[in-house]
C-alpha cells in the first residue's frame, strides 16, 4: 500500500499547525509543505516589534525550521517554492523552485491551502517610491530596519490607523521618529465602536502622535530634499522620511480562483465547517478563507492567528476522518501601545448594525482594575453589548492600562458558552486587593446589563442627548457639576434627591447622569419607585466625554 | 400602611450589600443595620496591606460611612451596637449599645444575619501574651501597626500558611521583619494540591521566609528578653517579637444557634438557595453560612468576599419577592506575594477525593504568559482537572508571575458555564505578542486535556513513578537529560525516535517524559501509531520537580 500524500501550501500559522497535527494523527502519510517565502512558521505578529527593536534578535522570530519539521515531524518543507497552479482533475500542482527557477509537478491526495493574505498596496501615484513599505515578512522587516538604521529618518507617516498601524506608530516612536497616522475613517481602530477608539486616540495624541482622521492618501511624491510627501484627499501634504502602509490585507486567492474553487461574498475562499473547499480533496485555512462570525452568523474575513491555528487543526482532523468542526470566529483581538490596552470580543454596535440586528443594548462602565483602596488602581473603560430580549452576551470592548485583556478574555469565554448578562452578574473571579474587587468589573457589567434586561433601570439613548425633550438631571455633587456638564442639565445631588423630589415633574422623562453611572442608577431607582419616569445615561459623564469629545 | 422594617445584623460585605440592594428594590421599607464594630463596610481584605504599610492611609479602608448610608440609601446604620438575642416568636431582637451600655428591643419584619467569621484562637498556653495578634478589623490592624512602630520587632512568627498567613508574611517582610511561617499541614496554602503549593513554598524560601511545615504550635512563652517563644509539636522553639495567628476563621453562629436556627454539618448557618434560614423571616449571608460547592455539591464554609456580596444581593432579592437564587461557590481565589501569583477555581484533587469523586484526570502545563519571542515571558504553571468521561472542566490551579489570575478567571467562567475541555481548546482569547499566544495557555490546557478524553494521549500516573514496571523513556536532548532525570529513565531524543523505535519493546508500557510534556506527547503519538503502548507523564520534568521536590 502506498501512503497518501498530503500537500500543504503555505507554511505559516494555519499551514504549519495543520501539517504538524496531520503527522500526529497519521504517522504514515507523506506530508509536504510548500512555502513561497524563505521561512516556515515565523512570528508574523512580532514583526512590528522587530522593526521597533523591542525584539532585537531576528532568530527569535523563526519559530521552527525545515530541519525541525523533518526531524520532529517527518515533514518535508520546501521554502522559496511557489505553487503556481492546481490541476484538480489530475490532483496535481505545478510548483516553482524560486531559487533554481525550475518548475515541476507534484501529485496530491489531499491539498491544504494556507496562502494567507497580503498587505493592500493601492495604485496611488508614487506608491513604488523608495521608503514606502508594507510589513508582512521577515525580509520586509529587515528592509525597514535597514532603512531606519542607514537613513536615520526623523519623520514617519503611517497610512492606516488599525491595529497594525497603531503598533507600527508605537514602534516607530520607540525608534525616535515623529509619527503621523493617516486614517480614512473618522476614528482609529475602525473595527471598534468610535467612542472606545476615542480612548486610543486620546492616548496617541498625548504621546505626541499626530492623527489625521477622516482623510485618505491620494499620492506620494519625492521632495527636493529627498523625503516623501504624502498628499491627502483633504489637501494635506505630510512630510515623511519613511511611510508605512498598514491599510489592511487582502486574502491571497489567485490560486484558488484559477482552480475554480468557490469564493465567498467577501472575496475569501469559501469553506465548510470542516475547512473543506468546494473541491472534496482541497481544504483551506487561515487569512485566505471566509469565516462565519460566531455571534452574527455573517461571513467575514478575519485575519487573526488564533483562528488560523484552530482552522489548521480542524482541517487536519477532517482529513484524518474526524468530525471536528470549526465553530466560527468571535473576533477577539487586543492591541497595546504606549501603555494602553484596547481589546474587543464578539459583536460591536457597528457589526450588529451591518448584520441588521436591532435587538441589543449597550452599557458602559469605568471601574478600577482593582479596588481603589489598594495603590495603583487604573480605570478600565468597558462597553458591554447584549441582546435586550434575553440578556445573551453579544460583545464587549474595553480600553485601559491594566487588566483589560483579562476582562475581555472572560467575556470571550462567556460568549463562546452563550452566557447571559445574568451569568456575568454571578461570575466568581479572582479577588484580592491587588487583583480586582469583591465585585469584579465583570460582575458590575453583568449587574448593570441585568438591570436593563430586568427592567430595573431603563437606559436613556446617548445618541439623542442633543435633541431630547427629556429633563436632564445630574446627581453629582455641585463641584463635579460645575467642572463639566451636559448642556441643559440641572443638578440635584443624589444625597438631596429624596428631599427635593417635588421639584421634578412626572410629565417628562428624566434622564439621569452622574460620574460613571452608579449614582444615576441609584437615582433612577428612587425616582422610578416614586412614580417618575427615569432613565440612566449609562456610564455617566465619563461616557459623555468620549461620545462627544468635542464638547 | 406601616412600612415593614428590615433589620440587618453585620454591616460589612454581605450585610452592607444586602442593605443597599434592599433600598434599591424597596424605597418604602425601614432598613436598619446593626454593626458591633466601629465601622460599616470596611475593606477587610486590605487589612494585611495596611499592616504592611502598602496602604498607608487608614481612611482608605473605610468604604462607606453611616452618614453615606443615611444620605444615599436612607438606611440607618448603628455601629458599636451588638445584637444579643433573637426572639423568633415575637420577631424582635435584643440590642446592646456598646458605648452607652444600654439594652433595647427592636422589632423586625425580616431579619438578615451577616455576622461573619472570627479568627480562630486555640486555647494554647500563653495565647493571651502581648504581641500575639489576629487580624480581622481596622482596630486590630491599628494595634499591630502600633506594635510594629513602637516596639520595632525584628522577628515575626506567622502561625498558619494559608492565604492570609502568606499575605501577612509578605507584609511583615515588607516592614523589614524576619518571618517564620509555621503550618500544620505539610504544605503552604492547604486548599491547593501540594505540587502547586510547592511553587509558593519555593518562592517564600527564595525570599528569605523560613517555613516550618507539618508542625503545629503547642504553646507560647515569654523569654527573659521580653520576646515570645513559640513551642511546636516537633519540639521547635521559635523566637519572635510578634506573632500573627492566621489559622483560619470560624463562622459566628452564636446568635443563630441560640435562636434555634438550623446549622449545617460544617458548623455554619444552613440556608436555602435564596439565603433563607430555617426561619421563614430570617436570612443569612456571608462567612457565617454554609454554601454548596458548585462543582462537587458538597456543603462548605467559604469565607470569600465575592460570594458574600452575591449572597447579600440574593437575600435582598428574595426579601423583595424576586426568585433570584444563589448558584453556589466555586472557590475562586487568588493570593499574591513576593511577585508571585497563585490562584485556583473549582475543585482540587483534594476536594474531589473528599467528595468521593473518582471520574477525573489532571493535566499539567508550563506555558509562557505570552509568546517566548517577545521579551519578558514568564512561565505559568497550570494544573487543569476535568471529568474523564466527558471532559467537563472541574477545576484549575496556577502559579506564576504574570497572567495567572487572567487564566484562572477564564476557567472560572468556563466552569460556571459547564464548559468542557473541548470548549477550552476552541477558546478565542486576546492575542498580541505582549499579551499571550496564538495558542493561549487556556487553549493548550484544553488541547492537552482533550487529547486525554479523546484517547489520543493516555496519561501515565505520576503517583506510581517510583514503583512502576513500565519503561521510563525520556525524549529530551542528551544535555537536558544529563542535567536532571527521573531515576531509571532511558534517553532517546524525539528527533531520533522514529529511527530507534526498534530499541523499544511492545511488551511493556512506555511512560514518556520530556521538559514540559509537549515532546512527550509527540513521542506518544509516534509510539502509539507504531503499535506500542505509550503514556505521557503530564507536564514533564517541570512537574516531576514539584511532585518530588526532594529528588
Amino acid at each position: 500500500m502506498v501512503a497518501r500524500r498530503i500537500v500543504v501550501v503555505g507554511g505559516v500559522a494555519g499551514g504549519a499547525t495543520c501539517a504538524a497535527r496531520l503527522r500526529r494523527l497519521d504517522e504514515e502519510a507523506e506530508i509536504v509543505v510548500f512555502e513561497r517565502g524563505p521561512y516556515v512558521s515565523f512570528a508574523n505578529c512580532g514583526l512590528p516589534y522587530y522593526v521597533g527593536n523591542v525584539i532585537t534578535n531576528e532568530d527569535k522570530l523563526l519559530l521552527a525550521s525545515p530541519a525541525l519539521f523533518r526531524e520532529r515531524f517527518n515533514i518535508e518543507v520546501r521554502t522559496r517554492t511557489e505553487v503556481l497552479a492546481i490541476d484538480r482533475a489530475l490532483k496535481t500542482i505545478a510548483v516553482m523552485d524560486l531559487d533554481a527557477g525550475e518548475e515541476s509537478t507534484v501529485a496530491y491526495d489531499e491539498l491544504v491551502l494556507s496562502p494567507g493574505a497580503s498587505p493592500i498596496r493601492p495604485p496611488w501615484a508614487g506608491i513604488d517610491l523608495p521608503g514606502i513599505f508594507t510589513l508582512r515578512s521577515v525580509p520586509d522587516s529587515r528592509e525597514i530596519r535597514g532603512w531606519i538604521e542607514t537613513r536615520a529618518p526623523r519623520k514617519a507617516v503611517v497610512v492606516g490607523g488599525g491595529f497594525i498601524g497603531l503598533e507600527m506608530a508605537e514602534n516607530l516612536k520607540h525608534r525616535g521618529l515623529d509619527v503621523t497616522v493617516v486614517e480614512m475613517a473618522k476614528q482609529v481602530m475602525p473595527p471598534l465602536d468610535s467612542e472606545i477608539a476615542e480612548y486610543a486616540a486620546q492616548r496617541l495624541i498625548a504621546e505626541g502622535v499626530t492623527l489625521v482622521l477622516g482623510d485618505g492618501v491620494t499620492a506620494f511624491e519625492q521632495s527636493s530634499k529627498g523625503s516623501l510627501i504624502v498628499r491627502t484627499q483633504n489637501g494635506l501634504s505630510i512630510d515623511g522620511d519613511i511611510v508605512m502602509l498598514a491599510i489592511g490585507v487582502r486574502p491571497e486567492t489567485q490560486l484558488a480562483r484559477a482552480a475554480g474553487l468557490e469564493l465567498g461574498e467577501r472575496g475569501g475562499i469559501r469553506v465548510d465547517s470542516q475547512m473543506r473547499t468546494s473541491d472534496a480533496n482541497i481544504w483551506a485555512v487561515g487569512d485566505a478563507v471566509e469565516v462565519k462570525n460566531y455571534v452574527t452568523g455573517q461571513w467575514e474575513l478575519v485575519p487573526l492567528a488564533g483562528p488560523a491555528n484552530r482552522q489548521g487543526r480542524v482541517a487536519a482532523d477532517a482529513i484524518c476522518g474526524r468530525d471536528t468542526k470549526f465553530r466560527g470566529v468571535q473576533g477577539t483581538s487586543v492591541c497595546g501601545f504606549f501603555g494602553m490596552t484596547v481589546a474587543l470580543t464578539g459583536a460591536t454596535e457597528k457589526s450588529l448594525r451591518r448584520a441588521g440586528v436591532t435587538d441589543y443594548k449597550c452599557v458602559y462602565l469605568h471601574p478600577g482594575h482593582h479596588v481603589g483602596y489598594y495603590p495603583g488602581a487604573q480605570t478600565i473603560h468597558l462597553k458591554l453589548i447584549f441582546r435586550n430580549s434575553d440578556g445573551l452576551v453579544l460583545g464587549a470592548q474595553a480600553a485601559g492600562e491594566q487588566g483589560v485583556e483579562r476582562r475581555i478574555d472572560v467575556i470571550a469565554q462567556a460568549i463562546q458558552m452563550k452566557a447571559t448578562v445574568f451569568d456575568l452578574e454571578e461570575a466568581e473571579l479572582c479577588y484580592a486587593p491587588q487583583f480586582g474587587g469583591a465585585k469584579d468589573p465583570i460582575n458590575f457589567a453583568g449587574m448593570i446589563a441585568s438591570n436593563v434586561v430586568r427592567g430595573d433601570a431603563e437606559l436613556a439613548p446617548w445618541s439623542e442627548i442633543g435633541s431630547t425633550i427629556a429633563m436632564l438631571l445630574d446627581v453629582r455633587e455641585p463641584a463635579e457639576f460645575s467642572a463639566g456638564k451636559i448642556d441643559g442639565a440641572i443638578n440635584i445631588p443624589l444625597g438631596q434627591l429624596r428631599q427635593r423630589i417635588g421639584e421634578l415633574s412626572a410629565d417628562k422623562e428624566i434622564w439621569v447622569n452622574c460620574g460613571v453611572g452608579q449614582r444615576a442608577y441609584y437615582a433612577c431607582r428612587i425616582l422610578t419607585q416614586h412614580g417618575l419616569k427615569a432613565r440612566n445615561l449609562s456610564g455617566g459623564f465619563s461616557t459623555y466625554k468620549v461620545l462627544y469629545p468635542g464638547k
